[in-house]
């Protein structure tokens, strides 16, 4: 005899990053050749303030990614002693070196420092991680302007993936400047309807359980269990939080909702890659566009 | 024998805004006189670039209420002929001119302008009506920046009328770059859930109906109706559409959903004095700052 279950567990599509990250690179690659061939050599400069563990392994993963992809990387790093004054005037010098494309300032900055007033500082064309508010706002405008390559990643995997959003139901968790506000934008731009939930959203689970796109960017391991899906969900789990073993875990309890969405983000291997894919695409395009200026 | 109703209308409390209008403007009025007392004579210019005649209705009556208040405003009106050059040209001008404290941009503008984009000359200083993209950013990463007027008064309003926001449902159907989108990230910073509707939005009623503040801000008549509210709901209808009677009418149909709310700002008399004084007050802001920098 045959027990047919009454609430069978669908199946969870898995949405990877990795293959959309090597497409973008191998553009990478091969734009940064013929720059490069030009006389242009692309180049990034990642600002640091600190001495954080794991912004320094950011840091030198973005260097290495440059690397392999034809980009020179300068680290610039200003010690976790660096005034709000240093920094900005590193900043504006970056912004005004016409061999610099793009300008990262890395987190966490010394106490003191407010990162959104400092982001100020980075040149529009050259803010390939969307961290001037004007890139924000001109985002939110309509206007061109690089979104936030956290966020922008988040609608690239979407794409990939060919998950619709127009009409559709955007829920977004986290209001962060680099991701959950962009994000809510980036979503809104493509027609769906938004929800931004934050820490002071009573009944999470009962917002979240409406979307047909979940973008969660808290920062909380296991935040996101099965009941804040439906089945209909597909969720973009942003989070990158380090294990005690050395490892990463994302927002969402993969255990939970697996079999209960339609589809699901790795952590790693979901936006990760391609975030840091992105961040070297922006900097090509700035490349390529002050050699046609 | 009394019969009880079973489902008695609760009484909707009317959200007016005439009185906090009139408190604003005595507040401009007597800063306005200490201003030009000491020699800087608060100075408003309005860019006009059209014939329409709601617009030349709207510039005059600006121009009334800052001449009452104490407030000078200039009118520069550009004609329906004024290329984008042209308004570029005036904004830059007006920017420069250390007599002005505000800057407005009326629309309609011309065919080919774009407003984000020229907007985005008016000096953020004396962008007192937030058209400056950089404002829009600006406010969403929460440095200091005028919010659109309008979107102000809807703020001011809730508060006026002591309507909590934080962990509420703000539920904003409009995503204008001058009312919907700023009212949403305002609404966000006071810490509420957000959700943003517009025309692609599926169900517009499944999502009104959650809404402890709902702000409607589309320019259609009879839009909301009492299938879109709860009893909970606070309405704060952004809409002024003008009736055949030469009236004013906004985007929620008052006579279906009275009785049926918590609270509804009336049209006229509700947003629409608030967001003038407010206008009026971001120029006081914008003067007085003038004379300490």
């Amino acid at each position: 005899m045959t027990t047919i279950p009454t609430s069978a567990p669908s199946a969870t599509k898995t949405l990877g990053g990795t293959q959309l990250a090597r497409d973008i690179r191998a553009g990478v690659t091969s734009a940064a050749a013929e720059l490069t061939l030009l006389g242009l050599p692309p180049r990034l400069a990642v600002v640091a303030a600190t001495d954080d563990e794991s912004s320094a392994w950011y840091v030198s993963s973005i260097a290495k990614a440059a690397a392999k992809s034809g980009i020179v990387c300068d680290v610039v790093d200003l010690g976790a002693g660096a005034t709000p004054q240093g920094i900005r005037a590193e900043l504006e010098k970056l912004s005004a070196d016409p061999a610099v494309h793009g300008i990262i300032l890395q987190t966490p900055l010394p106490a003191g420092a407010n990162f959104e007033d400092l982001a100020a500082s980075i040149a529009p064309d050259k803010d390939v991680d969307g961290a001037n508010p004007v890139s924000l706002g001109r985002l939110a405008a309509g206007l061109p302007a690089y979104a936030p390559a956290t966020a922008a990643a988040v609608l690239a995997l979407l794409d990939h993936h060919e998950v619709p959003l127009a009409g559709r139901t955007g829920v977004v968790v986290g209001r962060s400047n680099v991701v959950g506000k962009p994000a809510a934008q980036l979503l809104l731009q493509r027609d769906a309807t938004v929800t931004i939930c934050h820490r002071h959203t009573r009944n999470l689970d009962h917002y979240t359980r409406t979307a047909d796109v979940l973008v969660v960017a808290v920062g909380r391991p296991g935040l996101i269990t099965a009941q804040h899906v439906a089945e209909h969900t597909v969720v973009i789990d942003v989070g990158t939080n380090p294990t005690d073993d050395g490892g990463l875990v994302g927002d969402v309890d993969e255990t939970s909702v697996s079999g209960r969405v339609a589809g699901l983000t790795p952590v790693p291997g979901g936006v990760g890659p391609v975030t840091t894919a992105l961040l070297l695409h922006h900097t090509i395009q700035s490349a390529s566009r002050s050699q046609h200026s």
